[in-house]
């Protein structure tokens, strides 16, 4: 039986890339380990799509990424305005909250975008130093129109650094830092990076680099990018360290990604989520969300009526295949499909194969 | 030719757990996952020598779990009194100092102990919430007498909540937790428990997890130990993603060591150590740092007179045994070498051919 692994991150990770991984480690500090680094770097900023931002690749998960993008650009008398369309949006608040930050937040419905309006207005009335957007939130499978955001928050408030959380995004939907304006793509290596989970990495703009540097202490010292920062412009200094498997890996899944193409990865992710979807609706399901803004990268599928949440997943998992269960609310109603990455459409076949079984 | 890691980490890491972290990844919150979880804490409780400690393996390096072990146990009105043997021990200084913590320090010289006298006089003096010691700082090859400092802290400031850093220790030398009165032992992967780098390990007390649940809010979210602690538990609760290729591998090779036995190892490392030491005496290296207490993980080898430290360090890289240079006020007079984990007599023996091909 084919083990198929469709929650929305980790994902598969290619063979290629689990053989780079599973080599001896090298000396961190090496001149021949310094040389991922810096191909990872370049192959990053392509994706990021960014010129002259600096690119952080650091031990941790995303979670960590998020916490250290707050951590970097805000200070304690300054206010994040947190846009949330779920669960991770929220996440961003749990971090300011519990981090002593001020926060004010406009949170979508969830499986909708949030009313421009509403930011412009929110904009208007005070000065938020920081903006969290999440590119898809992987509770609703909404992908934000970052562009849309962003037009509206560089109009009313153009010093505004921005944070866009590219956790089940980044390499499955296109990202454009510079040219939107971002002053930290966040991320990571478990989504459509399709490395295993380990590496928190971020993209960090000059503007957003200054403000940290304004900021003095920031009481937080592994995450502290300006420690990192001489580890990343020269690997073979030494802050803390790297974890040399996953980066090895990380450099061969880069080129992988990149060798398919960024213009025709997307398209595949969003064919891909077109497909199953049709497939998925012609057996009964509903997909869950505004039409208009589905993420490429997964699916939430309401089930028909009559189906048992736990039951329905148990049965799929034993027939290979693993989903995720709805969050929140959508616990029972749904269940979360990851596709992206290292997922084909011969996997999308061979799942649907499984689930109408368990359906009709 | 034979390529040898002996930097004190990351180390050789044994095919089997190679292989283990080249499978697939699964889903971080699913049954089988939380078996691997289980497994690694209840075989690290042995290792740490804890019955009911708390064990968190977390994804990052061991410098947050530095970081972590004192955002967990102090206040910020309280003190920390750091026991530095060197570079690792004052990097607990830079993290109290950058995270606006109150602390004192007692400094050893290097390659020495610190005088038992002085750690008297010092809590008499004042009381420390916290003390930190580090079991193996590698920068100086020195192996703390937890013991002795234990007893004399037991006694003059049974109060104070001990961190003792493990990373270059764990698994290469005995950690009696329970036994010493130790609140947190920290380690990394990538020493003697024979993992790439990319994990933080930590055990805590009873007392320590109550001192962080009397702190309230830490302003620490990813590294907050209460919000890990749903997850250790129980795994298939999400907190932030664990790093499931690093805990197949790490679940194995802690199967590996137990299986050898903890005394049967330690025994080894410390036969080892005096093995390769002795040999390099007579080729006429000498091992920097108090005979009395050299660790059995590292050594320090101060070069013979002539030798050009970054010369020596390449020839012998070309001959596939990569050692590390010194630290600060040694760099250019020794190198160090790891000798823990998986390394064995051959390899030592191997590495000494290489070495002594250079010198004579």
């Amino acid at each position: 039986m084919k083990e198929l692994l469709l929650i929305p991150g980790p994902t598969p990770v290619n063979e290629e890339v689990l053989k780079e991984i599973a080599k001896q480690p090298i000396s961190h500090v090496s001149k021949v380990f310094a040389g991922y680094i810096e191909k990872s770097i370049e192959y990053l900023k392509e994706i990021f799509g960014t010129k002259n931002g600096s690119i952080f690749i650091i031990p941790g998960s995303g979670t960590i990424a998020m916490e250290i993008a707050l951590k970097n650009l805000l200070g304690k008398n300054e206010k994040a305005l947190v846009l949330s369309h779920g669960f991770f949006g929220d996440r961003f608040l749990e971090i300011l909250d519990e981090d002593g930050f001020q926060f004010d937040f406009i949170q979508s419905k969830w499986g909708e975008i949030i009313d421009l309006n509403l930011i412009n207005d929110k904009l208007k009335k005070e000065h938020y130093e920081v903006v969290t957007i999440t590119h898809v939130d992987t509770s609703t499978g909404i992908l934000a129109p970052v562009n849309d955001y962003m037009r509206v928050i560089k109009e009313v408030s153009p010093d505004s650094l921005i944070i866009l959380d590219g956790v089940c995004a980044t390499a499955g939907v296109e990202e454009k830092m510079d040219e939107w304006g971002i002053d930290i793509i966040l991320t990571g290596s478990q989504k459509a990076l399709s490395v295993p989970p380990g590496l928190a990495i971020l993209a960090v703009s000059e503007r957003g680099l200054n403000k940290r540097k304004s900021l003095g202490k920031i009481g937080y010292y592994y995450g502290d990018l300006l420690r990192w920062k001489i580890s990343m412009d020269d690997p073979t200094k030494y802050f803390a360290t790297h974890n040399t498997n996953y980066v090895f890996g990380l450099k061969k899944s880069l080129e992988i990604i990149l060798s398919e193409g960024l213009k025709k990865r997307y398209k595949r992710h969003f064919e891909n989520a077109n497909y199953i979807r049709e497939k998925m609706e012609n057996i009964g399901f509903k997909v869950f969300g505004d039409k208009n803004y589905l993420a490429p990268t997964l699916s939430i599928f309401l089930y028909p009526e009559g189906i048992d949440d736990e039951k329905f997943r148990k049965d799929l998992s034993d027939k290979g295949v693993t989903v995720a269960s709805g969050l929140k609310d959508l616990k029972g109603k749904c269940f979360r499909m990851g596709h992206m990455g290292e997922v084909k459409k011969e996997e999308l076949d061979y799942a649907f194969e499984a689930i109408s079984s368990l359906i009709t």
